[in-house]
Order: structure tokens, then sequence, then C-alpha cells
């Protein structure tokens, strides 16, 4: 917390896991205040000493709240919902907050990390965005698939969940590596819904303390 | 559900994720039917258009339970979780829960894929071993450092968790991969302890019905 009492959220401003956590911040009206952590500059400044203190971790995004400071975006949205339940990101039927946390997980375990920088940088310039692309796709494949089954408006049903915290930072990942997004319209019509609404704006990439000037938009 | 109504789990004797399942169940006192995927055999079983019917994600494991079919571990253990809470794996309080959920996505998401099958088959056999004893050694750092301040007995705490859940199968991989565990005193006492228990050894990769008779014990 900052003296004023303010949630701070470690972050950068192209990291979906920190995109994540800025829609949920945002939907739920929590005030806070950003400190940019560059992943590129000085090396990377997550792996500053005085990061590593903070977050083991040495990845964003990290949330200082309620006296605590937690990593991992999931585990924090899970915490803000806890604890700030309205609205909420979470259904109130178990079959379907396990169908949003399931979605969830497939981004955040089964496509994210694979197409991480830290992945992205063994795989030699040449086979970078091949790569990526593959990951992406092969994830996208099962997304697609699962979501005819859940998809409502949005990823389940027609409440913004979790799972769409997931899906909207995935699908700009998915841009930025030119994947191309014609075989899944059930995934490009939900993005298209959630970039609609104004949490989805104002937590949006290009939009950050930290967006460099050539960036905003 | 068989049709006795058991609850059917598709597992992979060697899948640090579906052991993490199997310990839930376990723990929970669950009956049910394993139902064996080999992801190595006929190019990978989960690859069959039969599976991938039931799982897109084409991965194990996956549980059909009460009229569901579910995939990915940690989404799994919450649905048990919520509806068989007997003996629970997240702590009452929520900062606790909060800790749980971040050492178990910081191995689920930023470990375990990264030395999953699918990437060490794009480094190339000579770097394979490497690579993954790299990306479980940046995570131990982490969890070290983390475990020295949530640790009890177990991760967090006296009481088993779901990040216990996914610590005993994320250590097995290390020893598979020949990690060096020196470094990470915590993890090895906090592994011990729990290897001890009943659930963790009827859970474990040699105790499974598609176990082979070689690698038995």
């Amino acid at each position: 917390m900052t003296e004023s009492g303010k949630p701070i959220l470690y972050s950068y401003f192209r990291s979906s896991c920190s995109w994540r956590v800025r829609i949920a911040l945002a939907l739920k009206s929590i005030d806070y205040e950003t400190v940019p952590v560059n992943l590129v500059k000085d090396g990377g400044q997550q792996f500053s000493e005085e990061f590593q203190a903070l977050n083991p971790m040495k990845q964003v995004p990290a949330l200082k709240i309620d006296g605590i400071t937690i990593g991992q975006s999931l585990a924090i949205i899970e915490y803000l919902e806890e604890t700030r339940p309205t609205p909420r990101l979470l259904p109130l039927d178990p079959k379907k907050r396990c169908l949003v946390r399931m979605i969830s997980d497939l981004i955040a375990s089964g496509i994210q990390p694979l197409q991480n920088l830290s992945v992205l940088q063994q795989m030699g310039q040449e086979n970078r965005l091949t790569w990526a692309q593959k990951v992406i796709n092969s994830g996208f494949n099962a997304l697609e698939q699962v979501l005819q089954n859940t998809a409502g408006k949005y990823c389940v049903g027609d409440e913004v969940s979790m799972a769409d915290l997931c899906l909207v930072p995935q699908v700009a990942n998915a841009e930025r590596y030119k994947v191309d997004l014609t075989p899944y319209p059930t995934i490009r019509h939900i993005n298209k819904s959630l970039l609609a609404l104004e949490a989805f704006q104002v937590s949006h990439p290009c939009r950050q303390p930290d967006t460099p000037p050539e960036l905003r938009a």
C-alpha cells in the first residue's frame, strides 16, 4: 500500500498477465497506483535486487495490498474476488465456476507461458515467430472448441468472468505475433464484445503510465 | 461417470498434472476409475479423435464427474474443493488461500509448462536436459524463497493444501531431469514430509494401473 493506503500494482504496459489484473482492478473499481517495471530496459528491471526482494518470481504483475505482496495473476484475481466480491468475476454455480477456471488455466498455463519472452529467446531469431504462432494456434484450437459450448456473450454465459480477463490479453498477444484469427470466430466475437467495455479499455497496454508515446492510443 | 456412478479420471501414470489430481482424489477419499491415456504410445493417445472430443485440450488429466468433463488440474482441484470440501485443500483465511494459489500457479504456470514434453521436443536432443534443468532451477529458486516465508510442516503452514499437490509431482520431475536439489532445503524437507502421507503414496506414478511393470514399486 502507499501512504495513502492505495494498493500498488507492479506492472509492465505490454505484459499480458499484468493486463489481466488491471482489468480486474478496473471492473471492481479498486483505486491503485502503478509502479512500472520495464521487462526489457536495463536487462530487465524485474531482475533487480530490489524487485526480487518484493517478488522472488521476478515477474510482473505483483500487487501490494492489505499488507501482503502477491504474485501470479490468477492468484491475485482470486484474492480480489474473495475480498472485494462486487462485481463478481466467478459465477455462483460450481460447474460454471469450474468452466471459468478451466478456460483461465488453459490460457494461463497452456498458452501464455509457452510464448513468453524467456522461451522465445531460446528458439533462435528465425524460429521465434513460427513457434509463437504454433503454440497460440494449438491453444486457440482447443479454446475455440471449448468456447463453442460455454460462451454466451462472453466466455462463460453472459457475465464477464476471470476467463474473459485472460482471453483479451491473449488475443492481443496473438495479433502481435501475426496469428491468423480467421479459424476462431467465437474467440474473435467475444474479444470484440469485451473490448467495447470500459474496464478493458482503461487497462489496455496503449493507455498505461509506462506506455511509450509512440504506442499510445 | 461410469454406470456405477464413479467419476472417471483420464490419466497417465507419469504426468505430473495427473498426479496432482490423483492426490486430491485420494485425500478427499473420492472413489474413481482410471482410464489410462498413454502420452507417448501410438504417437500420443491424447491426440485420438475420441479423446479430443472429450477434452479439446488434448491433455491429461481430465475428470468426468457430476455430468461434466473437466480439464486443467487446478480447475479440477478447485471444483473438488467446492463440491467435496472435506478435508479442505485451501485454508479459510483469504491471505493464506492466496498464498496457496500463488505457489500452485508458480508451479503450474511458471515451471511445469516450460519443461513439458512439447517444449523439450523443440529444444533438440542435446539441449533438452540443460533447458529442463534451467527452467526448474529458476522456478525452484523463487519457490524456495517464497516457501521460507510461508511454510510450516507443508507449503503453507501445517495443513496440506493445493500447493503441496503441485510441489511433490514437480520435485519428481526435477529428479527425473537430474536437477541438483541441494540449494533447496525447504523444498526437499516439505517434499519428504508429504511423501510420507498415504494419499501421496497411493497416487504415485509407480503405483498406477498403467505403470509399466519395470517401473512399479
